[in-house]
């Protein structure tokens, strides 16, 4: 199965996820390949989801294998985006107005659902239900999850010297019911600042200069902690 | 104080909802004046709203006065519209996708900030928190009310030959801080079908005609019930 930026090839009891060296914005409108960028986002979803592992977070991730790929739990995922957001940026100023990189007084979480034509809608817990998407309880679990693995995060990267103020998360169900954090964790996925310089998509999203030299950045301080 | 549709004029222990002859649609960018419908939709209000009432159901009406006048409890309204969906249309199908009319499983309830400029967002039951609109005790009371008044309406409009597809609601809270429907119920506020026969705002959303003639059909048949 091939998305936008991961090739998934599944076999029997796990699956590998291809990192490609792909990066769009606005529900795929603005497209380019930056060569490299896959085993950047590929070694950075490596650490942090193993560090996570290592916090008692459930992830999909088994293995890195360098240079792209990730040999990971085979999931059923929703078709959602799950954002933890800390401070205002983005879509959220958007929607609702404020300033960028205001502090919440909590985590704010909102799902989206995954419609690249439908430029991605938010949903409330209700629509999850009533669509079918997924229960009640799973939708808690979710927020639960996002909640505490963004707790986590946001901690990781602030020792890194990174100030995290929102991320994406994607969800599914392994083969015993139980939800797990899968797909990404990457400066494709998550706003990463120090003070006015930004190290994650934005750079792309708004044409400030090379991403990668940013991404690298990045991977250079998670492999600081030699935690692969 | 003087909205689109209507200018309050506060007393002490009650308020006078004045029903202009206004007709807006798209946030406030179709606008037009239609003599005569100020007191169609007041009188429609003034019915639906005394029905609810003797329902058990909490409404700002107190009186009619004649022709355009409602006499009503004096409210702290929230800023938001709560819409409940019986039947897909609208916003909901340009957000999420659907054929108009199908109905749905259950009635599913819509927060939506009242705010032209940011074409009125839809928000969930954690910003309206996070935001300090409301409490969450608030809204989840605000959703039951809403529920009720929706199954309702459904009974009094189906009673009287009209298929009633979905409904905006505004809320608000009273001197002891119970919360009060507020604002208005007619052709305005509420989607009426007979199969495909139009008699809400949609005639004038869409240009299908004189709004007026079926908003006085709804008019005429709720005059039927001599409930004033």
């Amino acid at each position: 199965m091939e998305g936008k930026t991961k090739i998934v090839d599944r076999f029997d009891d796990y699956v590998i996820l291809n990192f490609k060296d792909d990066i769009t914005a606005g529900d795929g409108e603005k497209h380019n390949v930056l060569s490299g960028k896959g085993e950047i986002c590929a070694e950075i979803t490596a650490i942090t989801m193993k560090y996570l592992n290592s916090r008692g977070i459930y992830t999909q991730f088994l293995d890195f294998e360098r240079p792209n790929k990730i040999k990971a739990v085979s999931l059923e995922m929703f078709p959602l985006e799950v954002v933890v957001r800390l401070k205002k940026a983005g879509s959220f100023i958007r929607r609702y107005g404020g300033e960028e990189g205001e502090e919440f007084k909590e985590p704010l979480v909102e799902f989206f659902i995954k419609d690249d034509e439908k430029h991605d809608p938010m949903v409330c817990k209700n629509h999850l239900v009533l669509f079918g998407i997924c229960s009640e309880k799973q939708v808690d679990e979710m927020i639960d999850a996002a909640k505490k693995t963004a707790s986590e995060l946001k901690k990781f990267f602030g020792n890194l010297g990174f100030d995290l103020w929102d991320m994406k998360f994607e969800y599914g169900v392994d083969k015993d019911g139980k939800i797990c954090l899968g797909d990404e964790i990457s400066p494709d996925t998550l706003r990463l600042r120090k003070t006015a310089e930004i190290f994650d998509k934005d750079v792309y999203r708004k044409d400030l200069g090379d991403p990668l030299e940013k991404y690298r950045e990045v991977l250079e301080a998670c492999r600081s902690l030699n935690l692969l």
